[in-house]
């Protein structure tokens, strides 16, 4: 592993990064093509945050949170502070000192592929968090990591300058060259989503919106009164 | 895996199926004789919700939420949806547009086997749902499944029409052909339960009230002082 | 397995254990040595509570919930119910009416290894539960199990009359005879991260204040311009 | 609970049971048209072993192996017993001493949907085990459940009678009623699949011999040059 | 954490435990009276392996087998090594060197909470080793821990100088002051073990065997002709 | 998802990844610095087997292996077929069908972030496998996917032409530019180890070896007799 901290990478711009925020997690993970999600584990410490921002990335041994005192010097206002370890860990890398020495800087966030503590104190400061576990476990610092170099949180690879959305459905990251692309997309599907929307209190069907009723035949499926199914003679 | 919907199966009563969802589900489960409970797994998309609803059961393919969409039609006011995927799956099969033709059809909730998104939506238009995942992940709508018949959810067979109770721990299915049987048990519990309460707030002991006291010896059980304990030499 | 229920175990002062409690559950395992702490799994039954109290340990047989009838008699003003299950078990063997038993006698919590079940009633009632699973799932009385002898609950071993300290951050067990010296150490604690988090607010760095800058060379640690570092090639 | 015993239920028949077995799980299951996998945590205690057997059911309390006492006498020649727990457990209901009792009965395995203990001399004596766990952890015999009704073991409901089919690849039911159907459609598919066998010997590509590669357009699949692939200029 | 290494605990006999592991752990768990046993995530890393030895216990940090290199210097003849770490952790800190090592001074195997590597090499040489994990990840040396104190593996205490018996059902304790009564339940035991053998081979059933036919209608179990039972109406 | 197939990426030889391979993981994963390990959760289907192989990276929908139709005729002499799914899937997407197909071309073996199945036969065949899961879940051809893009694998990023080696330890993939690099770490960590081997077997302890003993003060390590030690207190 390389002991690296890379300086100042470049990152998607901060405001593309809040618009992003702005549409949520599922439709930027759908405008972006259905890929980007990090998966069901990653969970807010707290209900009720939705935040877009630019990943400053960190890569930690388990168990130390070395690396992320020397992160924080390189968070500048609208990045979001992504952490991952070099195994699998539960412990509580990330509390409340450091939320307070980001927020100081304007970071809007934290994404944690271990552990969080402080969650009441965290909820009550507004600071938003998500990560896979929640433990109080303190940590050492005494193993080197890297900073700004590309991370894998959950089955995905996060690079520095990447977008990352997160709110009560998880985080999703929109590589930052695709973000122009992701925003337009976003914006179309949220168009689509709200005259769907109206539809559908209106009473319309999906069957019939996304034109799937034609196609039944073609999957196979068929209708079947309840009394001539093998349901029925076996219903209690 | 046969491709079938079945209509119009028989459902316990919809006032019924509400009733049981006032005792919530503890007491049903219990009123029930310990059968019937989904499990720790399946847990609430919000807190403070409680339901009780008649299923209509979906069989998907997992990634894949096209039987959801058929699944819509054939739901009607006093139903819940019950979704089971054919293999293990987190992905977010459901969110807030179907919540939102659900809603319009009076439907009073999901149940997922799977994952569930929108959930910052879903709290906020008070659409109740239970799910084994949050996860914004999209699907596909490629491969067909079925509706009505009866699938496992967490260890427990649901039939369609039988009735789903549902809150903050978790979720009970209790058979159609039993729903009056477990009404009037619910109902005996309940005054049982609230005789309970009154007593332990008085201060009896469930060892006196349930009549243990008297059967301590023949559980073996004996009362040591603590400096005659094992403990008290290990003890720091 | 011994069935024995041991009487009136030496415990902490109550005040003290309060004290503890005020500190919150990371200070008091940080103040301990980091050590104590019953890791990530034991959550909460509702948010935003915390407590600070004396140890009466269960061991109950899975499923059953015999030993937590025997051991209410047991507690008193200023302790916590604290339940070990012999082998894995997510069943709910306590609920609203133990919760009405043990607030009656003052009893400041609980912390079950096992299941949680009526959460919603909990949650109203204002009785703070720690858990292992949520579950509605009934128990048996059909075996004997033991009280106030040492167990163990997610890798700690809790003696009768122990500290324990939980929050929205989980739990973590002071032994009673080191609970005067954690005391001290919480308290230096407490002043020293009052004044981190001041110097935080004003915007010092972890780097400067932990004195980590000096030895970031010995750790290996070098700052690469992003131009130089390898990630600048592949980012997209 | 029903605590009741279901003595003689119809079985199928121990030949067509047999001979299920001889095609193997994965085969088996895609006869049946991909239901009745009973997923991957049902593992053997030993590598090797594969039957073909018709279904006693078990239902126990977690931690308690009465109800395995009372099945051993209603089990015949051609048996498998299929053990559920009424809430998850992985104690080992199960050991060396219900082996020999069975085998001596001519039963040919057991399913456990909890622990089995005495792996190595099972493995010795040659006796056929699936388990969600390994586990020594011994069981109290205090609680009722019932033998033959229908249980739901990892997904799957099993009715007494119904034909088990385990190997390596872990365990699939198919019900009585459907034994001819499957075992027709068995002997198709192994006819099938030995010609894909040796045709895939001599180097015949399943994209030609499903009928795939006219599809690829209509899948929206296309094939790109290294050269030209995003993933060039991010190959290190 | 006390960064200590306590020198020279007492010790069970070495006789005693290699006698205890002859009896295998299902056999001394029981014998213990079903105390003692390491649950279901301890498993071989090769199968086929029995030990009996007396524990010599380690606290590491995660990721960090610094105080494996101490304790090896603690070990002797008759030993077995028993490795816990300070918070989750599934990285590999024990492998084929730590085996040579160990071999070379008549260590009989290792218990490692944490992950094992070099599975091949290990098994080739016969030294036996149970882990939660096999992983390869590597480790660092650089956090101080503790050796020879009591340490908390899986849920139970292991004290240095305790008995450790471990074969293909996993790893159970027994305390060095219970060694000597355990021995003689598990002589008792195995000779009642080797009757109840017999009696199985020939035929006889547990049910009469342990006397609980007599008590079947004390737990309420009735016996139901297939006909007369609900089962009838649903099989298929 | 881009649904593409990159058709012949340049990989690194095929004689360097066999000698990877005869590294074995453990070895190959250290002298590449600690990195590229796919954790514990991708187990061998049956023990023994060890590879070195070039990636042919294939993305598949969940319960769908359309794409590993597709990626066979991408496949050649020396590769191997490693496979992720978009969300989290234990279907078993691989059995001995594609395991002839690909064995007719040379291929190494397979890796799966998912399930496999026809475990018997792939061990009766020697065709090495590893795979999160075992399942006989048979799969649909209905969803497109991508082949040859870098892909997620249990948190490695793996690209086509990368160095996959694999035994009983896992799997650990080594990036193609870094191949050489690595092989003379490997070659020089081998001889170390080799040399380390016969110290070890000649009683010298790695406490020396490693220069550990000299910085036991400096970690803060401190001896202490038994007697003076709380443990001794404790002991039972």
């Amino acid at each position: 592993m390389q002991n690296i901290v890379v300086v100042d990478p470049p990152r998607a711009s901060t405001e593309d990064a809040a618009r992003l925020g702005d549409y949520g997690v599922a439709t930027v993970h759908e405008a972006a093509g259905r890929v980007g999600y990090l998966g069901p584990r990653l969970r807010p410490a707290w209900p009720g945050s939705r935040i877009g921002a630019t990943a400053v990335t960190v890569l930690c041994w388990p168990g130390d949170n070395l690396m992320i005192h020397v992160a924080v010097e390189q968070c500048r206002a609208g990045d979001v502070l992504v952490v991952a370890t070099n195994s699998p860990s539960t412990d509580g890398l990330f509390g409340e000192l450091f939320a307070i020495a980001l927020q100081r800087r304007g970071v809007r966030g934290v994404v944690l592929g271990c552990g969080v503590r402080d969650v009441a104190e965290l909820r009550e400061m507004a600071f938003p968090a998500w990560s896979t576990a929640v433990s109080a476990q303190g940590s050492v610092k005494a193993t080197a990591g890297a900073i700004n170099v590309p991370i894998v949180v959950e089955g995905q690879v996060i690079h520095p300058g990447d977008v990352i959305v997160a709110d009560d459905d998880g985080v999703t990251c929109v590589p930052r060259a695709r973000v122009p692309e992701v925003l337009t997309a976003a914006a179309a599907r949220l168009a689509k989503e709200e005259a769907s929307r109206e539809a559908f209190r209106r009473g319309e069907l999906g069957l019939d919106r996304y034109g799937l009723r034609s196609r039944l035949d073609e999957f196979g499926i068929s209708y079947v009164p309840f009394e001539d199914s093998a349901t029925a003679e076996e219903t209690r």
